[in-house]
């Protein structure tokens, strides 16, 4: 049966727009020059700002209710957004519009973990910066209406005392989840593997907040796109420049560029490889009530991947430095949980997957949502689902990982 | 049902080890002493060397016959092998102990794509190397028993012009598969997208030589082993080394290091950027008659990537430089074949991935060989399998997209 009336859709990852005074509002004023404050540019775009440099884009793919042939192309003013982008209060009307009941929202300027703060120069600006993302969020976004927003926040990475102490503060605040990395390596922290991340783990186990790794968090791109020159020194460099040449194209641009969309449909395979270094870390074992979420991950590769596991487990393990007893699938099945947008295929491999291990992700206001047709598209993907499957996935899942439960 | 008597197993992927004379028996004078060959070291293990480098592994991963504890340990010195491993006629006994009528096989020393020669020194050396290699599989190696082994070569990509001449000679040869890197953009080549390769194409088309993109031969590797100090400008370098030295590891070591196990579960990852990069690459349009084949990619991830790839053409095409027509699973399906040494849940979802397109592999004398049990292990992979498809995915597919048809 398809979506019943009756069932609140709770989606794991949407996405807000700052709006110009989230930090302005709350920094000290030692920091108001150098904090993030918008600018408008000669061409009239605005700009977030940061320690004098300049983040071109406010709103990156924040897209929702363009036309077809608009997207694509990004805000470059807040007027160039719908309201429900960066106004909580708009956002909800939004929602209801979308058959949307509860939505977390992860952060644009800062980067879906925080990546900007932890680049900060002055780490205690940073940090200051970090916690009024996290007041914003759980105060003024989430606390425009408790019921419809689940409380997400960001920690500062950089430090691991900080970061313990921040999680225990916005836990004090609510907070529900977490966005982190879905890679910390390429950051240049610590892996998954390292013990380095135990205390922020154990205040994980502590409160119940679940460890969110959205696409994308990690700043990890794809190995195709490593096609820049500097990587060609044995191939002859007379026929890299003519190929360009003859494509027309600036002789210090590749003709070879990968276009985005081929990113898109990849974008699991970073999350792919999160879950497995995580369930061969050997964390798991020390820290058994650490959840984590896969953001925008998909999850018809589940089954694939986990059949992998056991295989590579079963015939590897006897020289490989990973725990010998415990079956890897089973770690997968009990730490991890999956959301999709699309994912048809998915769906109809629920049960391989874990139907209790799935839940739904709405996106908005980015260009893979489908508001204000999230309901319908959803109820079509559901058509011959049992209700009480479809109850699972889009509500029930997601209220008990979260923690977050109807009102 | 299973696997019956009368169905051959066409393997697409084993490996060969060179024997110590591939090389010298076939390079001009001049070359013998900076071409490959091999020595043997104070602690008496063989080891290639080739233009003064030495090569530690004579064959890396061939561990077929070795017990389970002893697995994981590469041999060392020829004897330390079986003899199948680089000896052809001791090979096609190996190959009816398990059950397997044909099989090509993938160089070992060269690396899967010929990347050694790639990065040769001397280029004149490399061609005569890699051209020695190309003879000894066709001639000496597949010679042994032409109705046994599918004749593979690997091209000199460092030139097209050179590449497509030897192309040209093992087509003529009788050349059935070319082992081409699984991402040329990693090596320092044009991209799958760049017209670069347009000549090569022309000339596989041309022959109805199969591609194999074999995981690993494009030199990529998947990001979380990213966790180099060099990578840690952000961290603070106090903790960092604390951790190490908490880890009672070497303070150049990280203590995050990711198992080698997380790379075999995520092999397929590689491949799938590959498929999708040369979906959306606009090369298939112009060249219609291309065959791929994913070598050790597996198949039970297909139907994810498939559906994602129509989902993100149908909403990112009107923005992205990509055919604005062809759908993209008509490419992927018309274009790409795979293949599995254990993949239950891909034969489980054959039809939606395509019968036509599934092969399987044997992968001798690497350690996820089934050998001496390849046929049992496919036989009970095949239990609920009707007889006709079975005999599609372990024989008549492969027979027909190699032109290697039953003598």
């Amino acid at each position: 049966m398809p979506l019943q009336d009756d069932m609140q859709i709770v989606s794991v990852d949407d996405h807000l727009i700052e709006h110009p005074r989230v930090f302005s509002d709350r920094l000290a004023a030692k920091f108001q020059d150098e904090g993030p404050r918008i600018i408008e540019d000669e061409q009239g775009r605005h700009l977030w700002t940061f320690e004098g440099e300049i983040f071109p884009y406010i709103g990156l793919n924040a897209v929702a209710g363009k036309k077809p042939e608009e997207v694509g192309m990004e805000p470059l003013r807040f007027d160039d957004m719908i309201p429900g982008c960066y106004d909580p209060v708009a956002r909800v009307k939004d929602m209801d519009v979308d058959g949307v009941q509860a939505a977390a929202c992860f952060p644009s300027f800062p980067g879906f973990g925080g990546r900007v703060f932890f680049n900060s120069k002055n780490k205690e600006l940073g940090l200051a910066s970090l916690q009024a993302w996290n007041d914003f969020s759980i105060d003024e976004w989430c606390g425009t209406d408790p019921s419809r927003f689940v409380p997400l926040a960001i920690l500062p990475l950089w430090d691991i005392d900080l970061a313990v102490a921040e999680l225990k503060r916005v836990a004090a605040k609510g907070a529900r989840l977490v966005s982190f990395p879905d890679n910390p390596s390429p950051l240049g922290l610590p892996g998954f593997s390292s013990d380095h991340w135990g205390p922020l783990w154990d205040v994980f186990e502590e409160t119940g907040i679940v460890v969110s790794l959205h696409f994308g968090s990690g700043s990890f791109v794809p190995g195709f796109h490593a096609s820049a020159k500097a990587l060609r020194p044995n191939f002859q460099g007379e026929q890299f420049k003519s190929v360009s040449a003859r494509m027309g194209g600036n002789a210090d641009a590749a003709d070879d560029e990968v276009p985005s969309i081929a990113t898109f449909v990849v974008y699991a395979t970073n999350l792919m490889w999160s879950a497995v270094e995580l369930v061969f870390s050997g964390q798991l074992q020390k820290h058994p009530r650490l959840k984590f979420m896969l953001a925008e991950g998909g999850i018809g590769w589940f089954p694939y991947i986990m059949e992998r596991l056991d295989l590579m487990w079963e015939r590897h393990r006897h020289y490989q430095p990973i725990d010998f007893h415990t079956r890897p699938t089973d770690l997968f099945k009990k730490h991890f949980w999956g959301c999709f947008i699309n994912d048809d295929f998915g769906i109809r491999n629920r049960h391989e997957i874990g139907i209790d291990r799935i839940t739904v992700e709405i996106d908005y206001p980015h260009v893979d949502c489908n508001w204000p047709n999230s309901r319908k598209v959803l109820s079509e993907s559901f058509l011959d689902v049992p209700d009480e499957d479809v109850r699972k996935m889009v509500e029930l899942n997601a209220r008990e990982v979260l923690n977050f439960p109807r009102v």
